[in-house]
């Protein structure tokens, strides 16, 4: 792994039909979640299962999100969601995100989140070293 | 009070878009949230707030639940949760829920959830005396 | 397939952090989901997909659920859902379900969910005849 | 009104058990619900309902969001949002929104939400002229 490709974890789910609103589409709020379960793959692929870090007494806690929403998503579709780690902070985590339909490879949205380390108090932490080290050398890239 | 007319807890709120689904109408997994926080006003109406026995290290968890879907609701629209004890017993608690519309008093959705009190530690526990004698002659009723 | 051995479909999943409630288990409306989720899995592998169905301008509305909790599931925890037609009418259908821990086969809940058939001006219809026999004798069992 | 001082609509509810998660807060992606029912009752506060908006055939579909986290809710606080147009435009919109305590003031939660004008064709469309009015100089302010 170079700089300049950081590791990218993907994985693909088809949208639910309670996702959906009387539009007919992916409810705007629904990408969040879909962001979330994307985090999650990531930490598992990378071997920092996040799982993991929340049972040791750790939480990173969603500071802020931005998502723009190119193309709206409809039930049955299956989606694919890239994530990868756009900033690894001692004490925070910016995660970027791409959801595209892999059949026509349209992106339908973009996103980012940002995440503070914190403890099961609320205090700020640093975020445990082999957790952030396997965050930014994921083992199976 | 008497037995045969038990303390109903009324409280009337508007559908959010977000709980619509491609159908048009409210999702049928929704309702089960409209019946909880029935149960919180019920309590709350009772003088036994749901959040305080939280705080106290007990939980009323649901067992079961049986609901029927007479007719739709929408974006919108007003609905009125009537929520009464059916059943209390020292360690378990049996509510049941009518949905209506307030404007034409259709009846939308009826059912009933089941629950155990249960501690952090998700043992058994009889249900705290002052809670469950708040909830059996509640002071507003 | 024997009368007495159905079509029985299954599908294993995660479960989602955004799924979980401050109790830190899924919380109970969840399942609802999950059991929709199961039935477009299990009309997928009959080769009747729902939603070609929706399509065609039919729905299966839900008029009735009932739902057992037999023990929780949390964050990260895999998960298989196991659905068959219980009933299959020539205007209703009856699913069941099972959602078990695939590791430890421990079934955590069960549930049965009743649909009819209706038009998108909301009058009961007959189920197509097509879609109806491949839920009665999946390709696939 | 003067330029400015916008109108600013008010609404309070109290934070729904089935919006919290596992650690024991409201989940990030709900404030994108409760954004959603403050812009609601902004436009029934205006006088130009939504659900008006919606049945005369557009939708004000939602083109991106930015949401900043700054303390979190918990089950059963009181929290009330605030919600203003801050640009209205002939074919989008970007509302602002402050989600605070009524008790202690503070400010849990701020963002934006972006829109464009569609029909149910998907489209892009002006805004009809007295919707767009109605919201410019809402009759309560």
């Amino acid at each position: 792994m170079t700089e300049d490709r950081p590791f990218i974890a993907e994985t693909t789910f088809r949208v639910r039909f309670a996702e959906t609103d009387m539009m007919g589409i992916v409810h705007h709020s629904v990408y969040l979640v879909y962001f979330e379960e994307g985090r999650s793959e990531y930490s598992r692929q990378a071997g920092a299962s996040y799982a993991d870090l929340e049972a040791r007494g750790f939480s990173l806690a969603v500071t802020g999100v931005e998502v723009r929403y190119l193309a709206p998503a409809r039930y049955d579709e299956r989606l694919t969601i890239r994530v990868w780690a756009e900033k690894l902070r001692s004490r925070g985590v910016t995660f970027a995100y791409e959801i595209i339909n892999p059949e026509t490879q349209a992106v339908l949205v973009t996103g980012k989140t940002h995440h503070i380390c914190i403890d099961h108090n609320s205090q700020v932490r640093r975020i445990p070293e082999d957790w952030l080290n396997a965050m930014r050398s994921p083992a199976s890239s």
